[in-house]
């Protein structure tokens, strides 16, 4: 996907600043491993903590993932001020969280000053490399300026 | 809501008994509070852990705990021998995940013999025992029976 | 569900007028049969000119009117010169289509400045008044102000 | 997007004398421009029937139409005797209805025995023929077989 118009040229660093204070993407084991202009890449390692009663990773961490991706899409095209907020998402679980590692895809579709629509895509490598498509992700992602609390 | 009719009176010990292999659930520190036939409760309390970039609970963590306790809630409706999958859901962030401690609340909105329907709510307590909703879920669960690796 | 504080006493006044300007309702034969702060009823006749390809309501047409109910929950708790869009919303369809006529509610789950969030339920009667939940939508709505073209 | 595996090579026929029974498309003047193994495309011009307050197609028509080509195209991958029934979607508007003709394309995402996940985009066409997306749809279509009344 072609890269989308940033309002602050400085979007990798402070994606990446706000990224590393999301304690819960530290905790899950993930990194941010692709930041372009509206589209944001999260990878992280199977982890037996993070698993629902099957053995999977849980839907609830890949949609954790996901999300991050997909606000982080978001971010990176806002003003350098701005702070991002979730408003929803939708997930569709597509196959089970079976692989060694996950990568989380989050593309903007819809860039606004105020409201954003991104779309992520979940995928699971076994350990030949081979990937599936796990899960997808639409969610809507707002644009917050000059509220207390809500930087970054 | 009214309970309702369910396929195996030993729902609980079943549901109870999945919960406690969902790894992710411990990992988070959630309990499992109640269990009637078609509704269950998950608490759990703030965890510095797994914030997002503003110090707030996750909306990812809100959404793994809201989508066990829809993913309960239909359990405790099928048979013995099923196992749940989650189809997809919908998540709204109605608030900030700000509180001491958070109750997950999934019902049945729509029992039925190979998908259910279940509605969530997420309600955020303070240190003075006031609560705020803060997310609500509606999600798709799946009857599954005789596919290896899915018990429970 | 208690009525929500309104932004303009006119609400139900201004909320009709913008109905009628919705032909689509027209179209369908929909009417406006409650319009309170925060909630908003429609109800339409079955018509065997909106049915999907087994003689049902269409789900398209169910959607078309929970979103008016919907939107007009939200809109009647915005200012006078406020406009109502729908950003996103999810259905849920429980049963088919299938009574004498149908009802469709909406309320506003969180009221907002800028963003709105609403549920609404679809209901089919039968000849003998009996009422069945058919369908479930979560939306989310937006106030705009000052857009040319978006009155109402 | 490459085809789909077919259950039925008389997929086409089929999808086609469905849809003929759709009377929500004839009435809203839609028809089926591209059938191919899980992708459909509905056209339908602007009508001004069927809008909403700011005179733009209604949200709810929009759906109705990515919902019947989101439909068919799981439909076109189903075996001969099954019916397809739409279990939930999800819509967001991201412009305004605003075109002389509209186009909307609903593809399989990821196809199964029971549960089947299509997206759908929905464009609309200005006099130049200048296109603009304004709609997309993930919805979860289900395979029915041997349930009365639900033929195609």
């Amino acid at each position: 996907m072609a890269d989308r118009p940033v309002a602050d040229g400085d979007f990798e660093a402070r994606v990446r600043a706000s990224f590393v204070r999301q304690k819960a993407m530290v905790t899950i084991g993930a990194e941010l491993t692709l930041v372009t202009p509206g589209t944001v890449e999260i990878e992280m390692p199977y982890s037996p903590e993070f698993t629902q009663q099957h053995g999977f990773l849980h839907a609830g961490v890949i949609s954790m993932a996901l999300d991050s991706a997909c606000g982080y899409a978001a971010y990176s095209l806002m003003p350098a001020d701005a702070g991002v907020l979730t408003i929803e998402f939708k997930v569709n679980l597509l196959a089970p969280g079976k692989g060694e590692r996950f990568i989380f895809r989050g593309s903007v579709t819809k860039p606004g000053r105020t409201i954003m629509v991104a779309d992520g895509q979940a995928f699971a490598y076994d350990s030949e490399g081979g990937a599936k498509l796990i899960a997808t992700m639409t969610g809507t992602m707002m644009t917050v300026v000059g509220r207390e609390g809500i930087e970054g």
